[in-house]
């Protein structure tokens, strides 16, 4: 639920800022209405937490909601910042190459790319899993046929937001996002710049639980 | 890096919370305090956004600084109030069966129990892949040679914050953390609660970007 403060709210606020603490009765006066007419507004800055009202001395400022800074400071956090290096394999690659290159790279998410390396596919270890329960030798299994394939893959770009791409992760229950861009010359093609993972997300988390506290 | 406010600063802010706008003479005044004195706490709160100055008119209140509101309200967010429920697999199931209860359940990491019900061990995918990369068929191997076995496994309390939670994620590199708390009749056993993935980090990172935005 997102509530915007109408013109006269701001205006109210600014008025506090400026001259509190002010009572009603002055704030009517300066805005040319009657105390009835504002006082819904006074009530909704008081509820939300952006005035304080004490009684014989009036309202004063008390600084924008929590809500609302987190809300707008997560929303300033951008992919470009925060995505990890691309870990790949070629389409050409065996299940059994996938699995120890998800080992020496310590990653959960492999991304195949084509012959011209754009991205083609992507590849979990739980996909991974699934084939390893499969009748058939690791090493015989390409990574083409176990892969989720291009168009079908959700993807993010430097540009988005992070509060975006980690909505993504969730709403589609998935565990990495390739941030791609359009290729220059084909722009079906998707050139691969990074990753975004949950562990990105938990990352940027820590590191606003950690921002200085004054 | 963590600031905290000298006792003087506080009192500073609540002077001009309650008489701002109001100059640096005035609250050096209100102080006993030469105005030299001030001048280093004015500067501080100035630049961590807590004041803002303005020539002519002097120091009002510009609400708390979005770090210290953003990294206050994290430091509130309790495990007990995000986590999930631990999916789990006693410790004389086989590999393959821990793989099918992984896909079924749809989770990435698996506790294991042992026949008291207490927490034995942790099972990751990658723990699993690692098997299926062995020679001996998954049936035969039980999950109790592969897992991360107590007291190796980091875990938390549903009292912990979610901050710390996500921390130690991060820290030790792990996927999901065993929720707990020690055993009435044994404290050196632990009984399940729940568990904490980065999936419960990324959901609540989510949900702190959806705040309503009055």
């Amino acid at each position: 639920m997102v509530i915007e403060l109408t013109k006269r709210q701001e205006h109210i606020i600014q008025i506090v800022k400026d001259e509190g603490p002010i009572t009603g009765e002055q704030i009517a006066e300066k805005l040319n209405l009657t105390r009835a007419t504002l006082r819904p507004d006074l009530s909704i800055l008081t509820m939300s937490g952006y005035l304080e009202a004490r009684p014989r001395v009036g309202y004063f400022y008390a600084g924008r909601p929590a809500g609302s800074v987190i809300s707008e400071r997560l929303h300033k956090l951008l992919v470009k910042d925060y995505k990890a290096m691309p870990i790949v394999v070629s389409e050409s690659a065996s299940a059994y190459d996938a699995i120890v290159t998800l080992f020496l790279e310590d990653v959960g998410t492999l991304f195949v790319v084509n012959q011209k390396g754009f991205l083609a596919g992507v590849l979990s270890r739980k996909d991974l899993l699934r084939a390893s329960l499969g009748n058939k030798t690791l090493e015989d299994v390409p990574v083409g046929i176990i892969m989720t394939r291009m168009p079908n893959i959700v993807t993010c770009t430097p540009e988005e937001t992070l509060y975006s791409a980690a909505k993504k992760l969730i709403d589609f229950q998935i565990d990495s996002l390739p941030v791609v861009r359009p290729g220059e010359e084909d722009s079906k093609q998707f050139e691969l710049m990074g990753r975004v993972t949950k562990t990105t997300i938990a990352k940027a988390f820590v590191e606003l639980g950690s921002e200085p506290k004054v």
